[in-house]
C-alpha cells in the first residue's frame, strides 16, 4: 500500500499517522520528495481500511499495491481450486458444461431437457425456480414448485442441479440443491453472502452488471471468510453503452480472474448476449480463452418458454455446439 | 407497443400472434411494408411480458411506446406525490434536507451531529447502522447498537430518522425508524422490495450503480404494487469510466425522473462524488436543477469517522452550505 | 421507421407531417390508439433525417426499424465482402493475421520482426509511423522516417503493409502503403473518412472507444458512400468501468457485426487488453468466435519497445500462438 | 511516480532500472518489503513515458502521483486563466453565456437569433458551419456559406463568434472567427490540436464522449505545449448505459476540472441532454456548481431547424432562462 501525503504535512500529523500504521502491524517507509511525500507500507495490508486512511487530513491519496482479498487470492493459493459436485468437477483444466432451461415449467419439460443435455455431454443441470425479473408484472418463476420439478429431473437423470437463491429465507428449500447460484443483482447482497458462507454447498457467484473483478473477488471473499471455500466465479456480461446485445460479454475476465484468483471461472453466454443466434460463437470463444466451464440455457421449445426463450438454444443446436466445443477443448489441452 | 415482424411471416404464425395479443386484451393494428411488417398494439400493454413476445419465431423486435410502470407513472398520476414523515414532507416543491453521519458511532457523536444539523435546517436525520461494505474485513456498522444510537438522537431532537435495511430479517428492528432506505446494491433485491411494499413506512430507494431510470421506476413499482405508495427516489451517482470522482452524479435524473414519475426525487451528493470538497457545488446544482431534497453526510469529526469520512462535511461547512442552499431555493421558487 | 405522436395532435400538424413524409418518397400508415397514435413508414427510410422528425412539435419519439446504413448493410449485400491486398485476402472465411511492431524503430528491428512473423504465418505487416499518443510529451512515432522503414520491410519480405493515418495532409506519403488504418480516436473524423473514400486503398477502420456497432457502420458508410467499398472493421476494445485491463474486448462484436454487415471483421487483442499475457487467450477466442482476422503486436524485444511494449508478444510466443490458432481455425472450418 | 516491482527482481535488472530513472533526471527511493519492492520517484516525472516503464520485465505496475500535465495544471498556475475574446471574457468568476443556433441556415435566421440572444445577455454567438454528423446522408452544415452567415451576424451585432473546425484544411477560412471549437469527436485528433496550438485564437475544447478529465487536460496540453495558452474546457455529456437522455451530463466535471486546472470550464447543456425541456434545469445546475460559462443552442423556430432542433431553446425561453440564471449567479457571488 502506498500513501501519498498532501504537501507540507505538519509533524504531529505525520507522527499520528505513523503511529496508527504501526498499530496495524505494518511498517511505513517514507520517501521525501520536493513537492510530495510518499509512504510505502510493508506487511499485511489486506485488512487495513482504506477509507479510514483516505479521510485523514494529511493524506492526498492511497493506492493499493497488494490486493485486498486473501482467501480468493492466487498469490497465497497458487493451485487451481477444483469444486466437486457429486460426480461433476468444476475447475482444474476440464471444461464443464451446465445446461438447462431458464426456468422449470413442467415435469415433462424439465425431464426432456435434462435427459437431452445429459446425452449431449452436460454434467450439471441448471433451471430457475425463483426468477429475478425487472418488472413486478412479469412471470416470477414457479418458485417452490419449480424447485420440486428440478429435483425430479435430478432424480431421473442423476445430474446435480444448480439454481438461484434470491433471499436468505429461501435457504431451507435448497437442501437437495447441489450448487446455489447468486445472481448478478445480488452479487453485493452481503448478508446473503455471509449466510451462504456458513453452508457447505458450492456457490456459483455471478458478476454484477457493473462490478469490477476486484469487487467480484471481494464478494467471493465474503463467502470464503465465513468458511465456505467452494466458490465458482461466473462472468455473464457487463453493462455498457452498446445496446444491440443485451450485455457486453467481458471475455478478458477469464484470463484476468484466473490470474488474480485460484477459483474456477465459468461463462454464461446466454444472459450475456441475450440472443440465441450469438450464443454458439461466444461459447466457443469462452472455451478458447480458457474458461473452466459454461452455463448455457437450453429449451425443448424456445418459442414457448415462459421467459428468456429468445436466448435459449434448442436441444439440437446444443448438441451440435457441444460437439464443436469438445474439439476446441481438445485443441486447448494439447501441450 | 410496436412489434416488428421478420420478413415473410407465415400466415398461421401471424394468426397465432394476433390471437395471443387479443387474449391480452389489446388490439393489434398491422402496417404492411414491402420488406417489413409492423404491428401497433393499442390498449393497456403495461402487463404484456415483452420477453414472451421477443422469443416468438416471427418477431424481429419489440419496442415499447408506453412505459411498463403504472403506479409510478406521472401520466396516470399527474400531481406530485408528497411523502409525509411526521413533521417533515418530501416532495411537492419544498427542498427537504436529510443529514447526518455515515454511520452512528457513539451516543455523544450522533446527538451532537443531530442537534447541529437540525439547527442548520435539516428536517430528517440519516445514519447508518447496517453498512454495506465491499470488503468483509471493513467496519460493517454498529448494527442493532447503531439503530439504538440513532433512535436516541431521534428522541433528543425530534427529527425523524432514515436508515438502511440490508435484509428482510432485519425488518423487526425498524419499528421506530421513520424512513427505510434501500441501498444502491439492493435496488433490484426484489424479495426485499416486495416485502417493504407490505409495510406502511416511506421507502427511500437509491438508484443502482448501473441502472436506468426505467429500472429504478420498475423497482419503485415493486414496492407500490405491493401496496406501499410512499416511495422516494434517490440519485447517488452512476458508474462510468471516470474514476477521479467515486461515481458520476447524473444531474439530469432530476428533471427526467420528475417528468416520468410523480414520486419525489432527491440527490445524495456525498456518495456520488466521494469527496467532501465537491459536495457543496453538487448540492447547489441539485437544488438549481429542481430536486425535492438532498441527503448529505455530515460528521463532527470527519477525520475520525469510521467510514466514508472523506466525503462528510463538517458541521460548520454544512451550516454554510444550508444558508446558500436556501438562497438558491428562493430563486428557484420565484415564479 | 415508426413515429410515435404526442397525445391529441392537431389535424393541421398531422397533415403537415404526412405531406412531409410523402415528399421523402415514403408512405405513412397510421395506427390510432386511445392514448397514442403510431405512424409506420414504409419505403426507403435510410435517408430520412431522424433529427428533423424528432424536433417536430407533434412527434413524441421516432424509432428506426430499418438500419440507417445501406452500402455496409448485409440485407442488401448478402455475400461476404472479401478485401484483396496483393497476395493476401481479408474476409470470406479465411483467418488472416496482420502482425508487427507497434511502431517502426529501426531498419534492423522492423525487418527482423517482419521476416519472423512471415515465417510464422502472418500475411500482412503492421507498424506504426504516425502514433496517436495521449500526451504531447510521449514518443510520437518516427513519422515519415517510420513509413520508410515499413516500406523497407515490405520490399524485403513482400508482405503488404498496414499503417495508421492521422490527418488528411499525410495522405501523399501513403502511396506505397497497402492498407490505411483509421485509429479509434479518428473513427468519427468525418472529413478524413470522406477523403479516404475517394482513394482506392483498403481502409482498416477501428471502432472508437465508446462507439456503437451502428456508429462504426455509419463511419464505414462515409467511406463507402464516397466510392471506396474496401472497408475492414476492427474491434479493439471499448471503454468500461473495468480498469484492470486497458479496455474491454467486445467479443460479441464479431457475430453482431457480421450479422449486420457483409464487411470483414478483425480483432486487435493487443490494444484491447494492453497486457501481452492476456493476448494469446483473446486471440484464440477471436478465432473461435468467427473473426476474419487478427492484428497483433509483435516485437523482437518488447522490453525495449518505444511504446506499448507491455502488450507486444515476443517472436517466439507469436510463433506458438500461430500454431494453436491454425488448429482452432481448422476446427471452426469443419462442417 | 511510484513503481511497484515484481517479486524477487534480479540485481542487474534493478541496477538497469535505477540508472534509466536517473538518466531522466529523477531520483529513485526504494522501499523493500517482504513480498514487494516499491520505488518512489522524486523530481519532474511529467515527461517520463509511463508505457516505457510498464514494459520493463521487473515492473509490476506504475502509479502516477503527479499529474502528467504541466501547462494546464493548477498546481503550477494557481490563478484562474481568463480568456479575453474582444469585449467578452471567459473565466475568473463571471458567468459568460455563448448562445446561437446549432447551424447557420440563412442570413435572416442567424441575425434574428444573434440580436435576440444579445438582448437577453449572451456575449458570444455560436453557430455551426461545418457539422459533424453520424450519417453521411444527414445535413452536413452550410460549410463556407455557413461561416459567411455567422460573420454577417457578427458584423451586425458586434458579438464575437464561436464555431467548430473539423479539419486543419479549413483553418484558412477561420480568420475572422473569434473562438475555434474542437468538437467531442476530435478531442484526440492530435494533429489538429498541435496545429491549433500555433494559432493565437482561443480554443474551445469539448470533452470526448468517453474521455477522462485527465485525457481532456492532456489534449489541452497539446494546444498549450504548441504555444497557445487560451484554452476553454467544455463538458458536454459523457456516454453511459442510460439512453433516456442523449448523454449524461457530468456536473462534477466543473469542480473537478477547476481543481485540477486553472483553465475556464463551461457547460453545453444542449448537446448533453438532447432535449430542450431539460436544458433550463441543467443550465441552472451548471451555474450553481460554479461553471465559468454556458454554451446553449437557441433557435427562432426550433421545429424547423435543419438539425438538433429538438434540443434548441426558443428565443422566449432563452430570455427567461437568462433572467433566472443571473439571479443564481448573484447568489453564487455572495460572500
Amino acid at each position: 500500500m502506498v500513501i501519498i501525503l498532501k504537501e507540507n504535512p505538519e509533524q504531529h500529523q505525520l507522527d499520528n499517522l505513523i503511529s496508527w500504521i504501526k498499530d496495524q502491524g505494518v511498517t511505513p517507509h517514507i520517501t521525501q520528495g520536493m513537492h510530495q511525500t510518499i509512504m510505502g507500507l510493508v506487511g499485511d495490508t489486506a485488512k487495513i481500511d482504506i477509507d479510514l486512511l483516505c479521510q485523514m487530513d494529511i493524506v492526498e491519496a492511497v493506492k493499493r499495491v497488494q490486493e485486498p482479498f486473501k482467501n480468493a487470492n492466487r498469490k497465497f493459493h497458487p493451485l487451481d481450486t477444483v469444486v466437486k459436485v457429486r460426480d461433476a468437477v468444476i475447475g482444474g483444466g476440464k471444461l464443464t458444461v451446465i445446461a438447462g432451461p431458464c426456468s422449470g415449467e413442467s415435469e415433462e419439460q424439465i425431464i426432456t431437457v435434462a435427459r437431452s443435455v445429459k446425452a449431449s455431454g452436460a454434467t450439471l443441470l441448471r433451471g430457475g425456480a425463483f426468477k429475478p425479473r425487472t418488472s413486478p408484472y412479469a412471470f416470477q418463476g414457479l418458485r417452490e414448485e419449480g424447485l420440486k420439478l428440478l429435483l425430479e429431473a435430478k432424480k431421473d437423470t442423476g445430474l446435480p442441479v444448480v439454481t438461484e437463491i434470491m433471499d436468505i429465507s429461501q435457504l431451507d428449500l435448497f437442501d437437495e440443491v447441489d450448487v446455489i447460484q447468486v445472481g448478478a443483482r445480488n452479487m453485493q447482497n452481503f448478508e446473503l453472502l455471509k449466510h451462504l458462507g456458513t453452508t457447505d454447498k458450492p456457490i456459483l457467484l455471478k458478476r454484477g452488471l457493473a462490478n469490477t473483478y476486484q469487487e467480484l473477488l471481494m464478494s467471493a471473499e465474503y463467502v470464503m471468510a465465513s468458511g465456505n471455500e467452494n466458490v465458482i466465479l461466473c462472468e455473464r456480461g457487463v453493462r455498457t453503452f452498446e445496446t444491440y446485445t443485451r450485455n457486453t460479454l467481458d471475455i478478458s475476465a477469464i484470463p484476468a480472474l484466473k490470474k488474480l484468483s485460484h477459483l474456477p471461472v465459468i461463462i454464461d453466454p446466454s444472459h450475456a448476449v441475450g440472443n440465441s443466434q450469438f450464443v454458439p460463437p461466444l461459447t466457443y470463444a469462452a472455451a478458447a480463452a480458457g474458461a473452466d466451464g459454461l452455463i448455457i440455457e437450453v429449451h425443448n421449445n424456445p418459442a414457448c418458454a415462459k421467459c428468456d426463450g429468445m436466448q435459449s438454444l434448442t436441444l439440437e443446436t446444443f448438441d451440435k455446439v457441444m460437439k464443436k466445443l469438445r474439439r476446441i477443448e481438445a485443441v486447448m489441452l494439447e501441450d
